[in-house]
Formats: structure tokens, C-alpha cells, sequence
């Protein structure tokens, strides 16, 4: 069986904020949108159904706690959520939290202009709220 | 506690599959792509995280049947699974079979360009074809 590497677009656009086995997440490094990511720490998964029973269990639960402390804690109108993976393709869940101001509203976020990177201190900031708001902090 | 009642915009833009309680399946009548819509029968649903944990369990399940059916049923080279509802907001799960020759490849399907309507002919075969994928017709 292949050993787990994280897709190099993915660990470029984006920052480890912690892993919750069997799953990584990651902030999407693009102030424009509070922008989460899951990944399974597996090789070979590009599909939903390319989980395992127990992993797609473990992402709905994740998906439900990730879905409310982002808005919570970012005041999003909505939570989009989506595996698309048209471009990547290892399986990669997007959490993103929607305001009516932002840039794309009420349009998708994917292929819209270009990612305007956070400063260190605000993506540090950000992680930090979100560990905490999952209680992980 | 209020009635459930689908939405217009999703009842005007979509075709009856069946109902798989709690959901209901839908198939959006657009020829571009096989695009269905899970919609959680009940009134007051608009977040993820607004699902019961068996309407999320229930949910899981569902995107993993409905996912491997409709890439047999297609031969799409990726399937899109998404919940936005920036628009609508009732709560409805996108599951679109993309293939790279499509309208919109590798960008989403939302927002993009004009519906195309099936035929008759087209979205009933469409519509038997997919339930007896999922063992139902």
C-alpha cells in the first residue's frame, strides 16, 4: 500500500491546523473566505466513497462540528461544504464560511479571481480561534 | 412546527427521483450534466449541521450509494458532492457526475451558463436507469 502524501497543490495552498485522525485540516491560505480543509491521512482516497465506513462516519461528525464553530466564530450568513476534486484529485473536504460581503456572493469560491494570503499573524490568529473553538486549544 | 414544503426555485428546477426517507431524491433538469439533489424531508433544515445525527447518518450513507451508482451509470471521471445553499436555502445536496469533456471542466457546475433541459424521453430513462442502480426500480 502507497504511503500517505499530502497533495503538493494542496500543502501549498494551504496550512496545517492540526490533524484529527484519521484526518488532516488545513486553512486554506485565502483571507477573502475563512476556508477549511479535510483530508484523509490515507493513500488512494479520491471519492467519498473511497472512505471506509468508519472514515465517512468520522466526517460527518467532523463536518458538524467544524460547520458550527465556523459559524460561530466567523458570523457566516452560510457554510458551503463540497469534495469537488475536478483539479486535485486525493480526497479534500472544503468547509468554507460565506458572508453576503464577500468577494464571490452568493457564487461559488472555487475558480474565482486570485488568493489574497494571510499575514502570519492573522493566519496564526485564526488557527488558534478554531482550535479553541473546537475545544483542542 | 412548521410543514415541510420544497422549495419553488428547487421544485421548478428539478425532477421528482423518488423519496428515500428522510430524503427526497431529485434530478435537476439540466442535460449538461447528471446532477441529483438530496432534500431532507422536513421543515427547517438549511445547514449541515442542522441534520439530525441520523439525517446526517442517513445522509452519509446515501452520498456513498448514490456517488458509486451514478459514476457506473455515467462512466463520470469524478463525481461532486456539495451542500452550498447560498441561493436557496433550504438544505439540498448537490451530487453531479462531471466528465472531463463537459460544459464547465475542471470549474463547478453552479452559476455557470444556461440549464438545458432533458426530454421527456431523456429524464424518464435517466431517472429508471438511476433507480435501478440503487436496486429501488
Amino acid at each position: 500500500m502507497a504511503n500517505f502524501e499530502l497533495d503538493p497543490k494542496i500543502a501549498a495552498d494551504s496550512l496545517l491546523v492540526c490533524r484529527l485522525k484519521p484526518f488532516e485540516l488545513r486553512l486554506v491560505n485565502d483571507a477573502r473566505w475563512p476556508w477549511l480543509l479535510v483530508v484523509p491521512i490515507r493513500a488512494g482516497v479520491e471519492e467519498w466513497h473511497d472512505l471506509t465506513e468508519p472514515e465517512a462516519d468520522a466526517l460527518s461528525d467532523l463536518i458538524r462540528r467544524l460547520s458550527i464553530n465556523l459559524k460561530a466564530l466567523t458570523a457566516a450568513e452560510k457554510i458551503n461544504v463540497a469534495a469537488l476534486g475536478n483539479i486535485v484529485r486525493q480526497f479534500h473536504l472544503h468547509i468554507v464560511a460565506r458572508r453576503t460581503e464577500d468577494a464571490n456572493w452568493p457564487g461559488p469560491v472555487w475558480g474565482f479571481g486570485k488568493p489574497l494570503p494571510y499575514s502570519n499573524e492573522a493566519s496564526e490568529a485564526l488557527i488558534r480561534a478554531i482550535l479553541e473553538g473546537m475545544e483542542l486549544g
